[in-house]
């Protein structure tokens, strides 16, 4: 995460905020308003501080938008690099991706709901996207594995079984609010459980 | 769904669009552009008439915004008056609920899509945000009466488990393309056998 912020990292002596700070209020304007709806006006007045203070850390609006998703986007990447996820059965593997991608959903809430509510406007939300569809494609590809290796059930397609499972996961930054007492892990023992095991009391219907 | 376009039923006389016209070319505008960034000029524009024309339809942008998120909502909750989703064991109700949530989603998806981007910004926003906590707590109340039937495993949280069910469901919106040659049934078939049976191959692990 630290290679995000790293254009401001050597910048950090100004007293009272830095670009970690400015980007943690970036994303809640963004959230809040959207990013086409807030200016860099709106946000130094959130921030109290002045349009040439913000540009001291980056260049555009555009930077603070590829910092903020790419800070979602590396935490999730970082994950699929994780041994847990590249040793093992296909089966656990896949499990460990999705346990922990519930984990960053959690730790990086607002980052990853702006990453989610992107829809390819600029060539900014473009490479989002693709770095999106990246992630799907790994997801996808442990999924066929695990079928191929006998880990999960072969009558499943494998591109629609991880958009499914995802859909799970990101369903969380619709709901989740941090104050509550519900755990991640709680949350990503559900998910495994439904997605692994199944709701069904007894028998699980054969595969067809 | 008759009932959300009985304003502008008896009205239809003028040639080239009626309000069903009006509210799919909005629906499709405010998802380009959000409700917000969207001006009932923009909307004109769109149609190619005049803001009196839109007017002689709807009295507001706020109404056009109500009639679009309750044709979705009108739709969810008439599944959950249908005859399968009242009668029988609640796992066979939760089951149905999901499939013919799936076909509303597809049938009606840019309706819902609006729906889901919704943050209870003004008043009719908060109605419609209501209205979906009401849905997820006839489908939450489901889940709790399939577990205490012992349809489903004893050890799942009802709200929780609701919950990603439908963020299963939901996430269709992000990624269905109706061009595409995948139908609402096999996507409804895959959410009811992860959900229900699970994703591994042989014996479940029991319920802890």
């Amino acid at each position: 995460m630290e290679g995000n912020t790293g254009r401001g990292s050597g910048r950090r002596g100004r007293p009272g905020y830095d670009l970690g700070t400015l980007l943690d209020v970036a994303v809640r304007v963004f959230n809040e308003r959207g990013y086409e709806g807030t200016s860099m006006e709106d946000l130094a007045q959130r921030l109290g501080i002045t349009k040439s203070a913000i540009y001291y850390h980056v260049s555009s609006k555009d930077e603070l938008l590829r910092l903020s998703v790419n800070r979602a986007l590396d935490a999730l990447f970082a994950v699929t690099e994780e041994k847990a996820s590249t040793t093992g059965s296909a089966l656990d593997r896949l499990e460990h991706v999705l346990r922990r991608s519930v984990s960053v959903l959690v730790a990086e809430l607002p980052f990853v709901t702006l990453l989610l509510r992107i829809r390819g406007n600029t060539r900014i939300e473009r490479q989002a996207l693709a770095r999106r569809r990246e992630f799907d494609r790994i997801v996808s590809d442990l999924v066929k594995q695990a079928e191929s290796e006998g880990g999960i059930r072969p009558d499943v397609d494998p591109a629609l079984t991880s958009r499914l499972l995802f859909g799970m996961v990101n369903s969380i930054n619709e709901w989740y609010r941090p104050s509550r007492s519900l755990q991640s892990t709680e949350i990503a023992d559900a998910i495994i459980t439904i997605a692994f095991d199944g709701l069904r009391n007894g028998p699980a219907r054969e595969p067809s």
